[in-house]
């Protein structure tokens, strides 16, 4: 039987609800059977009907009507899951009352608003018993697997070194009639970081998540390059991480040009590794003597299970699938590697709150 | 309402046949309903109903049983077409059944299993009226639409060369204990090109699409490196184009250590361009006095209407899914970009049988 | 006729003597002619012979001697300037020395070993009216002077994000039975900061050298990563540019695996560029709304006057000719696109000692 | 003693001549003493004086006069080897003159305007017991060594597919105004082939080289795109080794946007390698079943014996001078690695004249 899911947001003219749809069903383990996709009832009934081709009657009004009606379809309709794909500011409502209607969540990045929020949310996660995923989709990829597994192995010896810059230019003009770019540039909605917010809180988890090694302070540097923006869309901020490793994240959404470029460096004793969205099947591993090495998939059958298509690429999709190949398993019982859960999720939020106070405080260091 | 289609072959241990529903199902406007999976009806139901999950009554024990039967059903039930995803040799009389029973056809390529049969399958297709499509995909990433477009608004004035190179190998150790290499390597499954069969017809089909130039000679030196194989596993061919354009075509799966590298090269008057499957967002574009270009997606509206996910690379999947596409919008009445249809399944057929017959005959020149 | 010059320093064991005779005589425009290669007058003289085929006279046991030695000549057998190689602790007290004798000097970087000496020698060479040039070799790089002049031609408005990384792992681990590593980890030789001394000097003056703009505050946290190091091996420095542009510098000698890769990134309000020290003839301008740009220098007659061979990389020896080529330029009076002088020299000490006292004082911003 | 050496052609307007003078100066063991830099006495006598800067009485009207006044020298004043950086027809003819004054060789490719010269001189330097090089001077790259050494070793097992592809798109439109283009177009000074003769005689002694097979049979299809062009400008050669191994040659001069792409492929039972000039410090190693590897010099202390300068990418000049360093080794009873000599030249010969025959019979196969 496959997993029936719901989503909240992701209606029409929403960027990320079509990618969340398409990477659920990608393994065809899951499927989606309803939504309340927009904040009016209108939008949302044509939304599913004509985005998502649903019937009309697991078309919701609102999300809070969804969990009502769903919860009380027999146990072999109502959907098992609920994917949020909502602006930033109703995560938090819609989440909270998704567990309390006893459903699975899978959430976008960053967790919720605020940190507050997101340690309220932690709470009630832990109290449910119920699954929790935060899509951080860019530790899906295999390479970055490898790279993690590298380290933990001790391959690279004790890390040194740690950098990650994600690089956009889409905002580097004012975007305010942009639909996308609205919400992300409103401090109501996204919460009090914009492009730390949005992307570097995706440079922040993978290199916690490659390195395994927490972030225990920070030193951010943060700027409003574009006339009239509220948040910020560029910045620098300096890591210190536990065990002694130091490191630097940048990221940009004014950077002219540039479309969506994520790389992460990680330097050890013994070697390290690169690696960058562009070309993201490779893994450049660098070592203290011996010759250096470009990782493949392929030299690996753990890391590529699903990998039948032996050499071609994988997508933006295969790697965002992935969490959620993760998550079904986890849902199922069976083993797997693992997701970016609530953990996650919060830590995120410390993050970001750090990052802001820090930018605030005239770029001091701030504590993790 | 979704399409519904049905499969041919793609069963447990096919390569092609989970990467054919992904594709199909990618935008999220057609369902695998049904399908005959493998010759051994056992296997065939197993199939289908755990590697697809499918109901029972929908597998089938072979192609002409559900061809017979799924003609039978109501108007809205019945599969609108079929995906033929078996072996080489099987790629005609399904197709020819599929058409008799009144289906629309996505076929693998190459198109057939010798070039007589692609005739005579041709000429069966133009009678039918129905839809048929050959899943040359690589011919759907979008930057090769982009070289094609560029090539055909007369950019790079008249073309000189025209070069691509298709490097893999898998095959590079005697492979007859796998599945996959057991049928690609015998003549009597793959036909009587290997190499040139399963990657050099795909290097062909995008020389001819992005030049809009047919091959009108060819030279071939074909070899069989692997000791006990019977059909060439690597070669090299010299091409003329009609209008003065000249190339050649290289491709292995003896290439040791390489995955699936595709490389195309194009060359006129005024500039030119490269492409490789690495980095398939990303296209080069030369120009005799101008700086070279590195386009991306994002510059071309047109090119990426699905290009929601701003700048992350499209993966394989990605590109095999534009194919199906293009096809559905043929289906449905609206308009496209084109995909490869039975002419172009018909010439890869051709250039098969010339690029053998120039080989046996001791690598002289063949007219196409 | 051609140039005559002198060496103090670079003798056996030295990296960098042989790169600066072979840089100098590059164009065939000068000659080395006499030398005080070492402290020891027995290496100095070995040095000088063996390594430079000098005649015994001219090659000296000190460089007091070799100054006293040299004036004395007549004008048409003299050396006409000479090329300081020593330790970074050397350079004042030889660059005072040259200068007194009526000596033009070219001094390797960073200029001196602290901030006041730089400020003590600049006021001598200006009283001088003797040319000095400091081999800040990168900047002699073709593509970063073409992305200067996008710079300050205003092709990117106003800049926003200016950032720059330099990765070299030699020093991964414990040298010190290496001789270079010797002195560039020993403070008394090689001032208060040791990998940024050495390789974040570089960064720096690229970064000012392409942007134009002034750093004006730094923020500096730099670690020293191999037990026993007395030196900073490893570092990330928040910047602040005069005219509102951010950025960050990275420097290390511990990216183990890595040999010398330096790459620097610029970002405007209309695009930006990026370069890097492995494909050194490759300038990637970016564009907000264009198709990016991949500039080499065959597109600008200017930027490549001796670009006699075309389109082969430039080597290191090439970018480091080329200061010497304008210095010799400056020296004849001839026009020149400029080199680095005392003024660039004096600017890097002062960002030095801003850097030190930053991370000194728990990595605080610091004003320049 | 420095070796002293005079050149014949190289003068005004020529490209290679002052490529010549630096990569023989490069190491400091050579230096230019005289010269015949032009077919007129004036201008010979003005490139010497002002081009390099040579002596009026040691710049010649013509090579017979340099040859017999430089014999007539006092043995340490008289030049020990001379370059020849003529057009094509006069190599032979200089050489001759030069062997028989009893002078070593240095020749630019390719050898001669035909075999038969060809073969006339091999037979004259044999018996003349003189040295002679031939400047295939991308041999020189430390990373090609580096392949040629794995191959031999045996790493990658038999060779069964060498390719190379070399592009340059200067000559894409009519340069007859241009005085490098004018004889490199002329079949009476540039031989029977032009851009094989020019580029393609480059790509073939890499492939020999590297592989340390020969090339036994080829079938050539060359191009003469641009209108009014009397030689090949473009063309791909089919190839068959000694041993079974089977490749492909490209050269174009007319692949118009690219300035000077040499790219070379190899591929065994093992594993492999590929190498681009854009990247010259950078070998790509390919494994059958290990993770592929980067491979630069620093992991080879043999091959990098003058790689002071850590990490830098070496330019063109270096590997150019990296031929003459060996040169001076053979001259001085030295061990070296080895440098192209009459025989590299002679085979050069043999292929060009095998290329040009088979194309001009219909592109049918020649032996070697």
């Amino acid at each position: 039987m496959k997993l029936r899911f719901g989503m909240v947001g992701g209606g029409e003219g929403s960027m990320i609800g079509p990618v969340h749809r398409l990477a659920a069903q990608h393994s065809g383990e899951a499927e989606l059977v309803c939504g309340a996709f927009s904040s009016t009832p209108d939008r949302s009934y044509r939304s599913g009907q004509r985005l998502y081709q649903l019937a009309a009657h697991r078309c919701y009004a609102s999300y809070s009507d969804m969990f009502a009606k769903e919860a009380a379809l027999p146990a072999d309709k109502r959907m098992n899951f609920v994917v949020i794909a909502t602006p930033n500011h109703l995560h938090f409502p819609v989440a909270m009352a998704a567990l309390a209607a006893g459903f699975h969540v899978v959430c976008d990045k960053p967790l919720t608003h605020d940190f507050n929020q997101a340690q309220l949310l932690r709470r009630r996660v832990l109290d449910s018993g119920l699954q929790f995923a935060v899509t951080y989709n860019y530790s899906g990829y295999a390479m970055l697997q490898e790279a993690r597994d590298l380290v933990s192995r001790g391959s690279f010896g004790s890390l040194r070194r740690i950098s990650c810059e994600y690089l956009q230019g889409w905002l580097a003009v004012d975007m305010r009639t942009n639909k996308q770019a609205q919400w992300r540039t409103d401090p109501v909605r996204a919460g009090s970081a914009g492009c730390f917010g949005d992307i570097g809180s995706h440079g922040y988890h993978l290199m916690e998540y490659v390195s395994g090694l927490p972030v225990t302070w920070v030193c951010a540097d943060l700027s409003k390059h574009v006339p009239g923006r509220q948040l910020d869309d560029d910045g620098n901020v300096l890591l210190r991480f536990a065990g002694g490793a130091k490191g630097v994240l940048s990221a940009s959404q004014v950077a002219a040009g540039e479309d969506n470029d994520i790389q992460i460096k990680v330097f050890g004793e013994l070697g390290g590794f690169s690696w960058r969205l562009g070309e993201p099947d490779i893994l450049n591993v660098r070592w203290l003597s011996e010759p250096n090495e470009v990782r493949r998939a392929k030299n690996d059958a753990e890391l590529a299970p699903k990998r039948s298509i032996a050499g071609a690429p994988d997508g933006y999709l295969d790697a965002f699938a992935e969490i959620y190949r993760r998550f079904f398993a986890q849902l199922k019982g069976e083993s797997h590697r693992g997701f970016p859960t609530i953990e996650e999720g919060v830590r995120g939020m410390q993050f970001l709150a750090a990052v802001v106070r820090s930018d605030e405080q005239g770029a001091t260091w701030q504590p993790l």
